[in-house]
C-alpha cells in the first residue's frame, strides 16, 4: 500500500507581510512527503536536487520513513529555486525569480521498489513527467492523485488532458477549475472535469476551504479561520500529502472516507501556514493533528431536528 | 416578540451575465421582510416609497403578515432606484445609477405599535436613521441586528460607531470587517469589532459562506454550491431576514441557536439568488426551506471517531 510521491525538492525565498525567509527548504515533493508521513510510512519520494541541497534535510526525511533512493543528486548543479512575494491578502503572489536548475533535466527513472506503489501522488510538474512516471508502474495503482496548475493549461493542455484521463483524483484551485472546464460555476466545472476522467475533483479555495466533488455528491471542508497566516507556501501540497496519507493509512476509497481525508488534509494545511517553510511540519504529532481535526468538527457543527 | 424591519423599498435595474431586469422590485426592507415572513409574523416594516410603487406589491407583503402602516407613500415623488451591472464572478458589481428620490427625505416616525417590537432589524441605511429608529423604541428590545456597508465607514464613521455600540449582532462582508477593524485576519477583526459593542458578528463571504463570531466561539456556514447564480441582489438582506425571522420564531438567543439561524438565513439566500428580484421569495414554503437546510447539513457532514 506504499505511497509514491513525485514533486520538487527545492529552495524558496519568501516575502510575506509578516517577514522574510531566504533560501529555505521548499518544493511540492518535500511538503507532500512530510505531511503524508504522519499517516503512513514508507513513502517513496522521486525527485531531483543539486549538490547544494543539505544532506541533513534528506536525513530528516529518511527519519520520517521517506525512502529517498529515487531522489537524484546532481553533482556540479544547483537545486530548483523559487522566490516570491505575497500580497497582503496572501491569496495572490508575485514570482520574483524562478531558476529551474536541475529541474530542467528531470527525467525520473523509478527504482524497482518504487514501481509497485499503490498510492500515487503526482505533484505539480510537467504533464510529460507525470505521464512518464505512471507509465513506469508495473502494477495497477489503487489511487492516482494529480496536482497541476494553470501554467500547464496554458502551454501543455494536450499532455495535461492525457494525464488527467488517468487520474482518480484531480486537485485544482477555483480559478484553475474554471479555466480547465470553461465553466464559471464550480458545480458545472466539476461535471465537465469528471468527463475528462477523474472520478473525484478537489477544488482548493485557500482561506475559503475546499470542495470535494464526486458524481452526484459534494462535500465542503472549511478552512480554519486563523489569527495569522504566516506563509501560505506549500499549503496545497501539504493538503495533498495529508489527503493521500490518510487514504493509504485507512485503505478505504469510499466517498465517506474521502471526506475524512479532505478534513485531515485541511488540518495539515492549517499547520503548514503557521510558519515559514516546513518548520511546522517537522514539529507535529498525532495528538496535535487530532486536536486540530476536532476544531474543524466544532467549526461546522450545528444541530437541527431535521437531520 | 414582533420583528421591526427598517430598510429600503425600491426599484432595481440589473444586468448579470445571465440576463437583464428593468425596474424590478428591490430594496433591503423588501428582501428582509419577505425572508423573515416564512418564520415569523407579524413583521412591522418601516420604509418610504414614491407614488410609482405598485400597490399590488404592498398588498403582497400584507398578505405575508407584513404590517405596512409605517411604509410612507410620498405623492408626487419617485421611489429609490438603483441600477447595477454584475461582473462574471458575481462577487463584484458596478453601480450604474443611484436615484435617492424619496429616500433623501426619509425621516422615519414609528407608529405606536411599532415601538414595542422586540426583534429589530436595521437594514443598510445612514447610521443617523438607524439610531433615530432605536431611540423611538419604548421598550428595550431583545435583539438588535445591524447591517451596514463600507460607504458609511467612509463618510459617517462616528455615527456608525454609535449605532454599532447599540447592536447585538453586526453583519458585514469580509472587506468591510477588515476596513472597520483595521485587521486583515478575520479572527483578529472579530476581536476588535466585539470591543465596539456587538456580542455577535456575522461576516458574509458570498459564495464562500458566512462566519459567526461570538467571544471565544466561531461557527462557519458554507454557501451552497449552485449550478447557476442568477442574480445575487438582495442575498445579504435575505440572509438577514431569515436569520432574524428564525430567532424571533424560536425566541432562543444562545450561540447554538444563532448557528441554526445562520444556516436558515443561508438557505434563504440560496433561494434568493436563483432568480431576479424577489421572484423566488414569493414562491416558497417550509418544506422547500427545510429540504434546503438538509442540503446544508449534508454538504458539511463527516464522521470521525474523534468527536
Amino acid at each position: 500500500m506504499s505511497i509514491l510521491v513525485i514533486g520538487t525538492v527545492a529552495f524558496d525565498s519568501l516575502e510575506t507581510p509578516y517577514g522574510k525567509a531566504e533560501r529555505v527548504i521548499g518544493g511540492s515533493g518535500t511538503y507532500i512527503s512530510w505531511a503524508a508521513s504522519y499517516f503512513y510510512q514508507p513513502i517513496f519520494l522521486q525527485s531531483i536536487v543539486g549538490e547544494d541541497f543539505p544532506e541533513s534535510e534528506i536525513d530528516a526525511l529518511e527519519n520520517r520513513g521517506v525512502i529517498t533512493s529515487g531522489l537524484e543528486i546532481v553533482e556540479g548543479k544547483k537545486s530548483f529555486f523559487w522566490a516570491g512575494r505575497y500580497h497582503e491578502n496572501m491569496n495572490s503572489r508575485d514570482t520574483l525569480i524562478t531558476e529551474l536548475n536541475v529541474l530542467a533535466d528531470f527525467d525520473p527513472k523509478l527504482p524497482e521498489d518504487y514501481k509497485q506503489c499503490k498510492y500515487i501522488m503526482l505533484g505539480n510538474l510537467t504533464p510529460e513527467i507525470q505521464l512518464n512516471v505512471l507509465n513506469q508502474l508495473t502494477q495497477k495503482p489503487k489511487l492516482v492523485v494529480l496536482d497541476t496548475m494553470n501554467f500547464w493549461m496554458d502551454i501543455a493542455l494536450d499532455g495535461l488532458k492525457e494525464v488527467i484521463k488517468k487520474a482518480d483524483v484531480l486537485t485544482l484551485n477555483d480559478e484553475e477549475a474554471r479555466q480547465l472546464s470553461g465553466e464559471f460555476s464550480l458545480v458545472k466545472a466539476a461535471r465537465v472535469i469528471h468527463k475528462m476522467g477523474p472520478k473525484y475533483l478537489i477544488i482548493k479555495k485557500g482561506e475559503h476551504g475546499a470542495l470535494l466533488f464526486s458524481e452526484g455528491h459534494i462535500f465542503f471542508a472549511p478552512a480554519l479561520p486563523l489569527s495569522q497566516v504566516f506563509d501560505p507556501t506549500g499549503a496545497g501540497d501539504t493538503f495533498a500529502g495529508g489527503f493521500i496519507g490518510y487514504l493509504a493509512k485507512t485503505g478505504d476509497l469510499s466517498f465517506e472516507n474521502m471526506k475524512r481525508a479532505v478534513i485531515f488534509g485541511s488540518a495539515m494545511a492549517s499547520f503548514c501556514v503557521e510558519s515559514f517553510s516546513i518548520d511546522r511540519m517537522k514539529n507535529l504529532d498525532m495528538v496535535q493533528i487530532n486536536d486540530r481535526v476536532k476544531e474543524f468538527i466544532e467549526l461546522v457543527r450545528f444541530d437541527t431536528d431535521l437531520a
